[in-house]
């Protein structure tokens, strides 16, 4: 079989400062030189060649790439979801560390996973990606795609946070917590359900408002459908609290500011094993039926 | 504006012993008169009036009717739903006790309410049912459609439920707890609330899985489409185990019985007041905001 | 090292139709007759000899002794314990099965544990119990001493329990639930934890109040001190509810009966193994530390 | 009755920037003069005086006086324990605003409450401090004495804390969460309720430990006696932690430092309504039997 000709051009994308790559790049750029491939490697991947001069920004390897590799865990994969998302190109995530939700592919899988992949012997998700815009004063401040969640949280000395929760326009309540999560699906197994968020499969189109330590007790998580467009409204007495984004970047806020979610127009192309199931991973990683 | 012509016969469902259809009832029955709709009455229904031999069964009711017309409470529309739902019979809820989630409308909006869904002028909330069918031996020995949920509960003296749970054939986890409750979104802020399980928009296409108490700690509720199939497998050790169907039938269970859970073809079409929402309704129920 | 005189009768009691006590009893026997202790079995431990008629009911067998060795789980140790505490006897769990919360000597322990507990080299656990008195029509109905918990439960197919609880003759609440559940500190492990309760270390002079899917959702477990009489009201409407005690027996209750709750007298004596912490059967059992 | 001898000099302390001072404060020191007592003013309630140079330190005001009277609200209130608490002196709290769990006074009851007090009609209640302790590179750092509790906690944009649990020098597990919260009974229905925590009734002499957003499923609040030593030793990995006390006060935490969390020795001395009880007050907080 032909390697799929859609795949020339291939980014390498790794978590910063794993030793281990050392051993992995090198043989993994040459059998990609061999199947006449080209590799692109950002600054982390760089660091584990011999001339690490090689190494590009992440952005540049993405605007370059028609897929991107993963060598890393849960984290790097969502730092380069939010690259690969906006762009339509699938990312094949290879787990450097213990199994994650995302990256289910274990480092002895690496070159059989690529190989299928080139041979077009895919299982793609097409997983949710929230559309996350930041306004002040009537401006678009922020804006980014990202693939668990964002999360409003004061700062670790303030007080709490007070929002007003919007849902297509319609006033839902008022949110006086520690803070307030809207979860994908595919986040739904990550900070959520820390939260007491519940488990939401990655095929129900919905996103998860979980809030964090609320303070009026009848306050529960809330489902709702991901054509929803979700707005919160800080109130006026705002004072040290962010907005983080799949746990990676944190945006101070400021008093009225507005934050609205939606669902990004493309979704994360996301190559899977075709045998590990849902189900199988969430019972390993939440050690279900070991009782 | 014309009366709709689809109603020409109106069913009437009511509570059980409520006093308060003595005075209910009868000025309904002329008024249904004068605007030239038939009127058939439920056994409830007919003790409210002079001559209370008119009633007829539920189903009586149910098959000669275009509209059911309920008096009560959440209990009696549950009642009432399993009837109307498969039939494909809207319903008119009119609450005779206080507010509750799905029967919106208080008594003193009855007149207007039913002026309003001849006149056409309806809101109509399509929600959708749990098709359940409990299996023994390879023969189906129940089949129901509900509106909230069905429960695998123990028998108040037994010692927990076991059982497998699969979804579309995929094995999910094996539950060793008090009880297990598969709810449709409208049932989420039922008996699933009161046991852990989140709020979902009846616009979200799922079903949550619940467990009461469960034995293993990590044990979370589970939002799935309501494409899957859900099946649950007792164990042989089975002891006291009932499925109950919206709070108002208990069916003994024995090991090995499989219950399985799907979407009922027919939504249940429940007539709402267009300018109560449902986060109105929530917010009044569940007390938030008034921390 | 004598034999500690105070232990010439040791009454053995355990866990019904397991096999496996058909190697351990007789050489247990043996090993007793060897030491100048007289053994005394109940009809379980009987059937494990070649002449079973040798066995005497629990009752019989917790009169005669001045120690009981407990072959079996948690469940058969919380039989036991209702006879030992107020008997004042001591109990030595041997744990047949998988490691349990409150039989932590595994099977190849018992004749090191027996040495150990002859020998005077006892760590002994005096773990309070609940004094559970059961009143209807102001007669006292059942009164009896329980490790773990009381709980009042609805039947599998009644809608709820309805109940007021006063603590010291002060009105506490009022709680419309699937059950309420009154655990001592060793039972907040149990039953309670699955119900959402707090672990409660031992040593802590408590109660907790663990309410069961609770319909008003800010309803939480209330810990209390075990000088604290616990009354609990069943209201006029109660219908199909049950107390179980210790998860071992159920006994209907009736509208407007009285469950009180208070410290039994006697604590009871836990032998326990000294190099074993509390903290370490926690961790094991609930799987702490292992994500 | 004549008034109690031992309240010569009653200072006052005050919520910061209640416009409502100036019609309270004026009138009260016109009483307590009549009534042949000192008053001494912290900055906040000199504000609400013609000549607001009054005002001493709340340090100054508390060395000086043998009754604290606090106008304000919880915060104000967990502000002035921290003073009344090691100088063994009471505190007579008066709420400005809505009910809260410790100020149970209403400000129209100030003066009844002041006549009760003097003449000796007091009902104290004595509530338990934590005594807590921060270590770092073996040198004690601070320490202070908080009513409610002590938070140790992540950065907004921290990942999670990580830290290691002792009580009593035994290891008890190792936390990997938002944060953790070390909570008095009193503080039982503070931030720890928020969390998930217990009620915990201030007779029990204990605390509670409660996780927050825990990463491991499996991790529940966890009650011990309050003559433990809770330690809590920060991973190496630590970033961006604050220790918070009482949510008044924010101190940033190093990687290895420890806290230590043990019982005051001299209890609060709050004075409160005879006739308001603590399941009231719980009642009236959390909006039980509404439902």
């Amino acid at each position: 079989m032909q390697p799929d000709k859609s795949f020339r051009t291939i980014g390498i994308i790794s978590r910063p400062r794993r030793a281990d790559l050392e051993t992995v790049v090198p043989p993994l750029l040459r059998w990609l030189q061999t199947h006449d491939i080209r590799a692109i490697c950002d600054q982390e991947t760089a660091e584990a060649l011999p001339d690490s001069s090689r190494g590009l920004s992440r952005e540049q390897v993405a605007d370059a790439s028609e897929l991107l590799l993963v060598l890393g865990g849960d984290g790097t994969l969502l730092a380069a979801a939010q690259l690969a998302g906006p762009r339509g190109i699938p990312i094949l995530p290879i787990n450097m560390g213990s199994l994650g939700f995302l990256t289910s592919f274990t480092r002895a899988e690496l070159y059989p996973a690529l190989e299928d992949t080139l041979a077009g012997r895919l299982a793609i998700s097409h997983r949710v990606m929230l559309n996350v815009e930041l306004e002040r004063e009537a401006s678009l401040i922020d804006k980014r795609h990202v693939l668990n969640e964002a999360v409003i949280h004061k700062g670790a000395l303030a007080r709490m946070i007070e929002l007003e929760l919007r849902i297509d326009n319609e006033f839902v309540c008022r949110y006086r917590a520690d803070g307030l999560i809207v979860a994908s699906p595919t986040g739904s197994t990550a900070y959520s359900l820390s939260a007491g968020g519940p488990i939401v499969h990655p095929s129900v189109e919905s996103f998860v408002i979980t809030p964090i330590c609320p303070h009026t007790l009848s306050d529960r998580p809330v489902v709702v459908q991901d054509s929803s467009v979700i707005e919160m409204n800080l109130s006026e007495k705002t004072d040290s609290v962010y907005l983080t984004l799949d746990g990676q970047k944190g945006i101070p806020l400021q008093p009225k500011d507005r934050v609205t979610i939606s669902r990004a127009l493309e979704r994360l192309k996301l190559i899977q094993p075709p045998k590990k199931s849902y189900f199988e991973i969430l019972r390993s990683k939440l050690k279900w039926g070991e009782a």
